[in-house]
Formats: structure tokens, C-alpha cells, sequence
């Protein structure tokens, strides 16, 4: 089993907001590092709103330097519209880590959910709760932040049960 | 009225194929530069997919260097896992040329269709005939490569129409 530290980078991706977070983990412990917003201005040509928010993303990359990144699934909208909006956003997001090489793990919603609180049908004040619970130096103001430290902490743990069962050589069923 | 040449890339994006086409325009007369199709590796995690399909797109423009871009405004399908895909590709794909401080217009396809072939309702095969008819030198194999050219074709049209427009101080309606 490895107990060297992991900093790892969770994004929750939106054109108006995308919510990012660090965190470090020794696969027991969970260490806040950083946390915020991205909000590209929403006055600009769609191309160039889509370039803040990806310069945004790997300005926070090469300053923090995760060595792994996680991003939320979108939740897949009923308006298509605004599904076609959120997959614009999220292939930048996606994009951002990728391009300076980082692995990009995707997990549901309803994963996270069940990862960060035990239910896959917590509330935004539930996740916000825990997170602050299993992070007491996090801070945040917004539903964004504490999701995206959510998704962080769903891959530390991840990747901490998959290290645990390839010690025993296990198969960890990642659905 | 301006007389320079203005090289226009047209784009159809699409996270298995992505057309692209290159013109040159001097408001009167098109010629021909150079089209073709990305295809990122469909086996890779889909943070890579985009990556490679990034790459694909900035080595274009660097190569052929167009002042500006023009990119298909994605059909919105009607199952949302494919618009989100869509979304994605698409998203990464109007990012690329906007790295390069290029303005990316965004056509719906019935535009596209109306300025090329002259009818919303016209099909592949009908886009396919006209793209060869007013670019005798391209050469292409795909509907992807015909139809980023028609993209880019239709903006040559409408920026001409707009310089004319603005010649005689008139408003373009662009819908």
C-alpha cells in the first residue's frame, strides 16, 4: 500500500461557473489545500468565454500542481440546449488537466453523493456539511466549491479502495 | 469595400470525426486550400480524446494560419448522452482557434444550407455537388470535410454581404 501524498484537483464544470478544489491525501488522511470559482465573463463571444474558463483551469493546474484530476459527470439536462451548454463547458474543463498530462477520472453525481455523505440522494446542505466536516480548514462560500472539493474527496477515496485491493489482489468494480 | 484575402477555416466538429476546411476569400472570388478530418483515437479516455482532438485543431490553424473561423452550430439531438458528446467535441473545438486570438463565428446548419445550396432542406449529396461546384480544385472524401467547407464558405458570404452592407452604412441582420 502506498502512503505517499496524492494532491489531487476536483472540477465541477459550468460555462457560468466551474467550481475547482485541491486537496492532499496519504490515502487515510484528507488534507484542503485550495478551493474557488472560475466565472468566465458571460458578456464575451461563447469561443472566448469557453478560453477564460480553460486558461482559468490551467492557470490552477500549474500553480497547484495536482497530480491527478476528477470531474463531475453532468447531469444530463432535460432542455438540450443547455445540455449542449454544459458539454461545451465540461470538454474544456476536461481538457485543461489533460493537456498538462494529468490522469482525468469522471464520477456520477449520485457516486459522489454516496462517497462524500453515504446516500446518493444528499442535498447541496448535506454535501456542504460533510465536506466541511471531512475538510474543518476548507473555506467556502458557494454550492460550486464544496462540490467540486465533493468530487476530490470521491477520488481520493477511490483510488485509496483501489490501492487496498490490488494490495490484496482484488478487483474494484468502479461503477 | 475591402479587396484583400481573407483564409477562413470551417469547421464540423465531432469527438469520432471533425471536419475542417480551409478558403481563401476576396469577397468575390473562393479558392480552394486545403480540408480534411480529425479522428482521435475512439480507445483512449475521453480528457485524451479531446486532447488529441485540440491538438488536431491548433496544428491546422498553425499550419495554414486563417484570420478567421467559422464553426457549425451542432444539431441538437435528441438524446441527451449524444447532444452532451457533441457538446464536448464541439466545446473543444471552438476553443482551438480562439488560443489563437481568431473570431469564430457560429452558423446553424439551415444557414449553412441556404447559403450554399440555396434551400434550408437540402441534403449531404446536394451540399457535396455545390461545395465542388464553386471550389472546383477541393478535394475531399468525406460528408464531414464538404460540410466544413460549406461552413467556411458560408462565412466568406456573409462577411462579403456585411462589408457591402456596411459600404452603403446598412445593418446586417445575422439570424
Amino acid at each position: 500500500m502506498e502512503a505517499r501524498t496524492i494532491r489531487i484537483i476536483g472540477l465541477d464544470p459550468g460555462l457560468r461557473r466551474t467550481g475547482w478544489g485541491v486537496v492532499d491525501s496519504d490515502g487515510v488522511r484528507l488534507i484542503y489545500v485550495a478551493s474557488g470559482v472560475i466565472t468566465p465573463p458571460s458578456d464575451d463571444d461563447l469561443a472566448y468565454r469557453l478560453r477564460a474558463l480553460f486558461e482559468g483551469v490551467c492557470g490552477i493546474v500549474s500553480s497547484f500542481k495536482p497530480a491527478e484530476a476528477a470531474v463531475e459527470e453532468t447531469f444530463v439536462n432535460e432542455n438540450p440546449r443547455s445540455t449542449l451548454k454544459l458539454g461545451q463547458a465540461r470538454g474544456t474543463v476536461l481538457l485543461a488537466p489533460a493537456m498538462s498530462g494529468l490522469r482525468v477520472a469522471e464520477y456520477t453525481p449520485n457516486l459522489i453523493k454516496k462517497s462524500v455523505v453515504g446516500s446518493g440522494h444528499a442535498d447541496k446542505t448535506q454535501i456542504q456539511a460533510m465536506v466541511k466536516f471531512l475538510l474543518p480548514k476548507a473555506k467556502f462560500d458557494s454550492a460550486d466549491e464544496a462540490d467540486a472539493l465533493a468530487i476530490a474527496i470521491t477520488h481520493a477515496n477511490h483510488r485509496a479502495s483501489a490501492a487496498v485491493l490490488a494490495a490484496h489482489h482484488l478487483k474494484v468494480a468502479r461503477t
